[in-house]
């Protein structure tokens, strides 16, 4: 299953034709999306993942608090302008924050398997 | 704490302030990913909710597992050419698809507070 099919489904041949049209339409759209998503998320690990190199060479703690705390405030009201349910954009946060303090961990413990140097453009961002 | 104080921290006083301004200058990078997250999710969620309401007025099951193994297999192919984690885009896709399943769920059940119809583009996405 290499090559991706964008009208893969296991809703079965007795969809009425209109509404299988439908639906793959806005799939399309959620593909788009979801591209979007993964390409967003890379930069943002890419950023993340300088700030662990920082911290561990400044001996500075994984976690920040303070900063965590604004942050979600500051996500929960542009999830409210967005009418995203601020709960679910609080709880989005919480995952990718998770995943970063484990990285930040891995920076410092020297377990990541291929760490970043500030400034490395083509540095590998995978930890 | 209502406004956004982008150097806010635990971090402390006695960190370097060159140190501290490069931590600033890419946490303000960090900032706009998340914004951008968020806006690019809500519009995500709109295609979902849209697909749930299509799928509630067909009687489809809220869940396709045809689909959302597609899905993950793409989605792990784009985070490799993004040197994203391919374990990680795969867990967040789940932890995604996890939250549409519950709103098609609600919206099948009835016990969505605000469901979208389709083509209103001004109706409220949340559920």
């Amino acid at each position: 299953m290499d090559s991706f099919d964008p009208s893969a489904s296991s809703l079965g041949k007795d969809v009425d034709p209109a509404v299988m049209h439908e639906l793959l339409q806005i799939r399309s759209s959620i593909d788009n999306f979801d591209a979007t998503l993964v390409y967003v998320l890379a930069e943002r690990f890419r950023a993340t993942q300088r700030v662990g190199v920082l911290k561990a060479e400044h001996r500075l703690p994984p976690a920040d608090p303070t900063r965590e705390s604004m942050q979600i405030a500051r996500l929960r009201r542009l999830a409210e302008e967005a009418h995203l349910d601020p709960a679910f954009a609080e709880k989005f946060l919480t995952f990718i924050i998770d995943e970063v303090i484990r990285h930040h961990q891995a920076i410092s413990d020297g377990t990541a398997p291929l760490p970043v140097t500030p400034g490395s453009a083509d540095a590998d961002t995978r930890a």
